[in-house]
């Protein structure tokens, strides 16, 4: 029903730029690099980012996360109400996150210092409440499709910025699957493995033979996208892929169009697409990276996938568990080779990677222009 | 018998200075570590530190220890005689440890030169008597209360200076716990938390809801010593609790005064001692942090618990393992906190407690100007 | 028939220089190590160096070894060919080593780049063969003696420079065992442990009193070696030992003469031998410290063990278990040690080492010479 019977059944308008994408002389990146090394810059804090998904973080408890080395702490009261502070208590900085919900505040696990939700400090049960000192910050945030949202950044312009919908997860016609685990890696080297459609030898073992062709890019001041079509030059179809991308069995729309992959970041979030040759969205998938530590060498990954219901829909269902597996193996064989990336990177000093692929270079112009203007200090491996 | 009975049975002088010490102005703690972050004040060498207990030293056996990063072996010989020396030989500065007592001296596992009780080198099995090197450091030493101490620092003050007296630890009115572990933070944390019982509510699961209240402090040039007393807000004493503190059904002295407990660091011990209205000692703790490494981050703890036997005294040793459990449980607390409080240091790379208790402004003063004179080197995490 | 009871058998001329070897003044060896730590000496690199066994590399398989820091794909082909080229893609610095061996050549696990013997890139699918990167470096490669031979320096002295020649493994008269571990020190140790036979006292639950005599040393531009026999001072010998030196029953030339045994560094490869008064080669040891990581802090021991088969062949064959069981133990003895004086050294920040012992000093001063003229790096423990 899906991707690789729609895959074949669209007529591609294969443009000149494919071949000039891949022809184009590979000058050296270094002239680029020599005053920032991709890898030591820092995302940019002034967006909303995904700090933990909604169930981790149960009414009247407090849940610890990172960002970028920032300790946060996520505090859902007993009447629901959401708050985020830094975690760390004013008085003796230990983390506010082993401490207790009380009401709509939250009291520190060692001497009772008592925050409410804008980080005021409240309470100190041996202090009267005129001598109060001074509290901890509060960040912005939000809730949305499951996630919970923080705004690391200059809170000024928390507003301004869009909290982002995964209009997919609500839709009935589509089945949601959520992804994530902590990768060793700078989220940059998450953004170029999911961009660059030509790794798919990597999956060989779940995907068999697939050949990715570019049909161009495009480029706006905060986004790089890119379409795909694919072609399986060998090996039959594993019946996991033909979960994601639709088996040929179910093959009505022939061969003469092709389902088409738009991959996307739109700074700082990563979208993949599968659209039928007649504009059907079949497959959502919407990912974020979030730098965990201050070297930015650890990332928590937030996938939303979601896949369009077929017209029998326990067949999905019955299927799904295999999905699940389908995705999961291909999940671990890019974070593996992403690690080796970062530890190659890391042993070296310095980004030597030999770029030849027009779509990754524009896209580590846009992570390198739209990132913090800091540097990441020499990481000590 | 104990404790909170005999916190409830004495009348209470409440001085003046207990509001003074909490209401008085917060002032920055800012200026005065502007020259000396406490965390990285080494702890001084010129003291006694018990290194080891007596049972790890056995007769015939060679023991390894540490002190501030330096290595020391602790030798029994077979005549039962104690000596400690510099644990690295002479010749390729492998542990002595590793070797093997002779008689009244140790031999190198190695290449088996060998040393007596002053550190001299006795024997080179392959070198003539009279070209022998030079030997190794040797380290005073003692042995009293079950405990061994060494002397770190300079020799000809190690006579000079005092070696623990644990009085209740050989007195049969007194039944004694030794209690250990290594605990991964500046010895300073230790002697905050245990001097500030303000933190009970970081024992709440095991206390309920204690509330202390100080009665005031004294400082000398090198102690500091602060008086409490104990009110229970809210919930049931627990059993555990009542095995330290004294049990309400045993409490016969009616509720009129209050038991007393005295915290005092007298440079570098800390003790904490609970009195009853009439003067009478029913708890008598004595307690050591010993710095293990050369950043002195981690410590290793000495305590020794004394706990007067009440007059039925078989009920102690049936009550003996619920005691056990208590103390552990409330050491295990106090020790994730203190290595959260080392954990934030670390990563904030400076002391940004925010201290409003004299008591332990009092302290951090003490800890300041009694320490070694050198800085410890920043810790990289 | 071997070892010890040859030690016996033998008439030695013991020389004057055995006094004189250890009872001359004992100089300060500081002055040399002004301008060089032995254990900041990096091996040198244009030589052969052993970096994994034949069977380790399978026919159409890549194996990743590493070389002082330096990662290294050795490949053996569906031809058998051998082949070792930098273990890193040009493109985005993954292992190669997780490729796949397709024919002569090796594709990259990632994106597909390939890559034949000499390290050219041969292939990348989305890109024309007109506009291929440049690929890897190859490093030369040989077979001999059961160990893949790598030579990690200056290409055009390959040829030059010999491949040891291991005779014993291929004679049927000896009987060959591979040992090998990681050590967690710098290879300068490993060569002072075994050419420094004064250290049997560590082996002493193995060997039993053994007292080692050095007969004198031999020293030219590129080796040192010594000559040992060896007395039994107290204790049965063992059978471990006797597997290894020959048992007492078996002795058959009296005791007049002594096996002796010849230790030799002939850089930057190690050697013990064993002939009996008669000149029989009775053991044969050739062994290589390969280090591993940049700082040279750990390597890998490659030895190859000949023992002379007895007259009654299945003798050996039977006690052989008792053999290995014996070296391991032996072996161990000697890492331990060895990883002590390394975690020392790095402690200290330096080479405190006292040597009082000529011919090891006489070592040392060889591979001062021979090694490296960089400096590794302060080591950050």
């Amino acid at each position: 029903m899906y991707a690789e019977s729609l895959l074949e059944n669209r007529t591609i308008d294969a443009p000149a730029e494919v071949e000039h994408d891949v022809d184009q002389p590979v000058e050296n990146e270094a002239t680029q690099q020599v005053e920032r090394d991709l890898r030591r810059v820092p995302i940019h804090p002034d967006h909303w980012y995904p700090l933990a998904w909604s169930h981790e973080v149960k009414k009247g408890r407090a849940h610890g996360v990172h960002f970028a080395g920032d300790p946060i702490v996520l505090v859902r009261t007993e009447t629901g109400k959401l708050f985020a502070l830094e975690d760390r208590c004013a008085h003796r900085q230990v983390p506010l996150h082993a401490g207790v919900v009380e009401g709509e505040s939250l009291r520190c696990c060692y001497h009772g210092w008592t925050y409410d939700c804008s980080g005021k400090c409240i309470d100190v049960p041996y202090l009267g409440k005129e001598r109060l000192p001074n509290g901890v910050r509060a960040y912005p945030s939000r809730e949305q499709g499951g996630l919970i949202f923080v705004f690391p950044g200059d809170p000024a312009l928390a507003d301004s910025r869009p909290v982002p919908e995964l209009a997919s997860v609500t839709d009935p016609k589509y089945k949601t699957r959520r992804l994530g685990r902590e990768v060793k890696c700078h989220y940059s080297f998450m953004h170029e493995n999911l961009m660059d459609m030509n790794h798919q030898f990597l999956h060989r073992r779940q995907m068999g033979n697939m050949r990715a062709r570019s049909l161009g890019r495009r480029r706006g001041e905060d986004f790089v996208e890119v379409d795909y079509v694919f072609t399986r030059e060998a090996g039959k179809q594993p019946i996991g892929e033909s979960l994601v991308f639709g088996g040929g069995k179910k093959n009505e729309t022939g061969t003469g169009g092709k389902d088409v992959m738009t991959v996307r970041t739109g700074y700082p979030y990563q979208t993949l697409q599968i659209r039928t040759a007649s504009g059907t969205l079949v497959m959502d998938l919407w990912i974020a990276y979030v730098p965990l530590d201050a070297a930015q060498r650890t990332n928590r990954t937030f996938g939303v996938l979601s896949i369009r219901r077929p017209k029998v829909p326990f067949v999905m269902d019955l299927a799904w568990p295999l999905l699940v597996w389908f995705t999961e193996r291909i999940f671990q064989e890019d974070r593996d080779i992403v690690e080796m990336e970062q530890e190659a990177h890391d042993k070296q000093g310095g980004d030597r990677n030999n770029e030849v692929f027009p779509v990754i270079r524009e896209l580590r112009s846009l992570l390198r222009e739209r990132g913090g203007r800091t540097v990441i200090p020499i990481y000590k491996a």
